[in-house]
């Protein structure tokens, strides 16, 4: 028996990559449910309500034993707290789901430059609101996120964004830089050295051995167009 | 010393809204302090990172002691433990947490009805785009998330979102179904029973004695076309 099932969606990154980085860097026995064979359909069982636990909005959420838990921050500050990936103090585990609720805020916005009218309609049908949606992230929103997350960074020393060692809000810093790389690497580029300390903390991440080795593994889905960083040309910065 | 300061804007509901809800229902000591002479100032000088502990990114956030604790489910799951609030089991704890972070995207979806392409935008800028965003809340998100919470109330017994006393996710089901009814009466009405075990909770917390003297207080600040809610007719279902 795996300590924990992770169930979320098989073929992107999305919002599970931020719990599935944290299973990693702890070295936890998890599995990803939904991409081995009838997955799915236990995922889909789930979200129906059918377990007599709380039932999730939406994927992700894990198990372990007989706890649900759903919602990214949420599954992060639980795992935070059994595995050491978050400070013990109040000021320390309060401060950390600050973040990371703040870094859940900062996917839906980065989701919406792509689906700024409706989930269910397809991109090609809100393409002139992306745009629009787009250009305003990248000039205000974007650096206002980066910006605080900057100086949260430098507040602290400049080696973790809270408390005295690696917590899942480092990970979460380093899928924020990856993601924003892939999604806007012109405006990216033309960011330059601004947030010069989370890409350090980016670049320490990625040199950790448990995510080095989880980026090099075929268990590290690749971006893609499904997922909430999305590389569409015309939505980055005008060459 | 009051025993707690809450950093919000002071003349709208917005997120602050659920928190002041949970500070009135625990009969807890606190000053709204950009209500007061020089609030204001006190609260841009937070958010410009002046003191020492977790700069907030945005309002709400509460000081209580030499903590600082912002983002809304955060601050709620922080008066949870410690006044009752929320259930004890981590079962309960994290589910509350779970459902409080749910009620937050909820938000962020009203607020984007008016407001889908940038926030330091007018109203007036984007009203295309409202009237797009808008309408797929209406037929598609509204009553997922509400079905959603039904759903939960339901499974649950009934009279409680999670545990067996009231939580502050009650609390923020209260102010869910009020700030519906102001911004969408003509959706809502439409609603009519469908979501009975929601408007049930509504009415009881409502006739709660310390939310009844809260809402018919000056503290409660009306709804208004500044906050989250608000009641633009020509984004509301059509005649």
């Amino acid at each position: 028996m795996p300590t924990y099932e992770l169930f979320y969606w098989p073929s992107i990154q999305g919002r599970g990559e931020l719990v599935r980085l944290a299973l990693e860097e702890a070295g936890a026995h998890y599995v990803d449910v939904a991409r081995t064979r009838r997955g799915m359909a236990a995922m889909m069982k789930h979200l129906g309500g059918a377990a007599r636990s709380l039932t999730p909005f939406a994927p992700p959420f894990l198990k372990s034993g007989s706890l649900v838990i759903a919602q990214t921050a949420n599954i992060l500050m639980y795992l935070g707290e059994r595995h050491g990936l978050a400070p013990k103090s109040d000021a320390g585990r309060f401060g950390a789901n600050q973040l990371g609720v703040t870094v859940a805020d900062f996917y839906a916005e980065v989701h919406d430059t792509h689906h700024p009218v409706a989930s269910h309609l397809y991109y090609e049908d809100q393409k002139a609101e992306a745009k629009r949606r787009a250009a305003a992230f990248i000039a205000q929103r974007m650096p206002k996120f980066l910006g605080y997350f900057e100086g949260v960074l430098g507040k602290n020393g400049g080696r973790f964004m809270i408390g005295s060692r690696l917590s899942y809000v480092d990970l979460s810093m380093f899928q924020i830089l990856a993601g924003l790389d892939y999604a806007f690497p012109r405006a990216m580029k033309r960011v330059g050295n601004r947030y010069k300390g989370l890409r350090v903390l980016h670049d320490r991440v990625a040199d950790r051995p448990r995510i080095a080795a989880y980026v090099a593994s075929a268990r590290r889905v690749p971006f893609n167009e499904d997922g909430v960083f999305r590389h569409y040309p015309e939505l980055d910065r005008p060459r």
